[in-house]
């Protein structure tokens, strides 16, 4: 039996990414859980910042972003960088910075992969719906992406070396960082095997 | 030494989600690795969805689409249904599928969550950058969710009671399906340890 439950966006396990801006020619964080792809080639990505953030000022003014993703050593650093505000706190003193080829996406040396994305595009949600207080929607093209070679199979960033974390919760407004746990299965193969047990029932 | 690595969309670990349309009047479902949530109040999520599924027909033909997210003990036949084309393959004879009230998005049983959801804006990824084989990124409210009592906690939704999975990569093409593993701390919270060690210093 199915219940009713409050509608809500209940997707879930979270990427978790600290995002970087450059506000009035300052470098600045912000943790981010709302983030992911949306296509291929080019690379796009998306952000979804709420519009109190200093940083959407800085992503507006230079049409430019970095998604920065910390591994499960920077939780107590990352969470900080989630509730403290860059219009009080320094948070660029907090890691050592450096930027790429967008020259004003300023990213984060400790963090395992770093992307430097090119604003293409921006949904406002007071825009396309009810919202009084508001999202801006960030879609960017990756343009140049680092990571060290530690953290790379085969010239690819490997999850099981970066040791991200997810976020997802247990119940109203408990909200945990998890680390991954056990491999399941491998994508666009396990469901072949599925489709062999069905055609010979 | 940071490596420069090619241009990607790497963030993860992203949620797994079966989506959920009618199309010419069938019930449809697609497996999708890049979705999420854009705004808390009204409730909207996004997924980016590849335009030559079968599924988007739907969406665009009834403004409507469903999100279910499948339990780890679903991982084979999640991936078979984004292996398999509902050209070909019913596959709503693969779930038990229940409508609520959209009326026209068909949601499984089966999956510990569901969300239906009307489709408030689209944004053509061809549109806004130079994509030839293009997603469709589908904004939707969530106007009602489901969830049965067994993966509740205190009436809210409890990713350890619903094993969600989440899809990550090892290298180039080497894409998995994980469970999570250990709780790493509190969100808004374990940050304030920090804020404390740093005034401390």
């Amino acid at each position: 039996m199915k219940n009713k439950i409050p509608p809500g966006g209940y997707i879930g396990p979270a990427p978790v990414v600290l995002v970087g801006a450059n506000v009035k020619g300052k470098a600045n964080f912000t943790a981010i859980g709302w983030s992911g792809a949306v296509e291929h080639f080019p690379p796009l990505v998306y952000i979804s910042s709420n519009q109190i953030h200093h940083n959407n000022v800085g992503i507006k003014e230079n049409q430019t972003f970095s998604i920065n993703i910390p591994s499960e050593e920077m939780a107590e650093i990352t969470d900080y960088c989630g509730i403290a505000s860059g219009r009080k706190v320094d948070k660029a003193s907090l890691f050592d910075v450096f930027y790429g080829e967008l020259e004003t996406a300023p990213m984060i040396h400790e963090a395992p992969i770093n992307m430097e994305c090119k604003v293409i595009h921006i949904v406002d949600t007071t825009e396309i719906s009810s919202a009084k207080h508001g999202h801006d929607i960030f879609i960017g093209e990756v343009i140049q992406a680092y990571c060290e070679e530690k953290y790379l199979t085969n010239g690819a960033p490997d999850i099981t070396k970066m040791k991200f974390m997810a976020l997802a919760s247990t119940e109203k407004n408990k909200l945990f960082y998890w680390g991954l746990g056990e491999q399941i299965g491998r994508a666009f193969n396990i469901g072949l095997k599925y489709r062999k047990t069905r055609k010979g029932s």
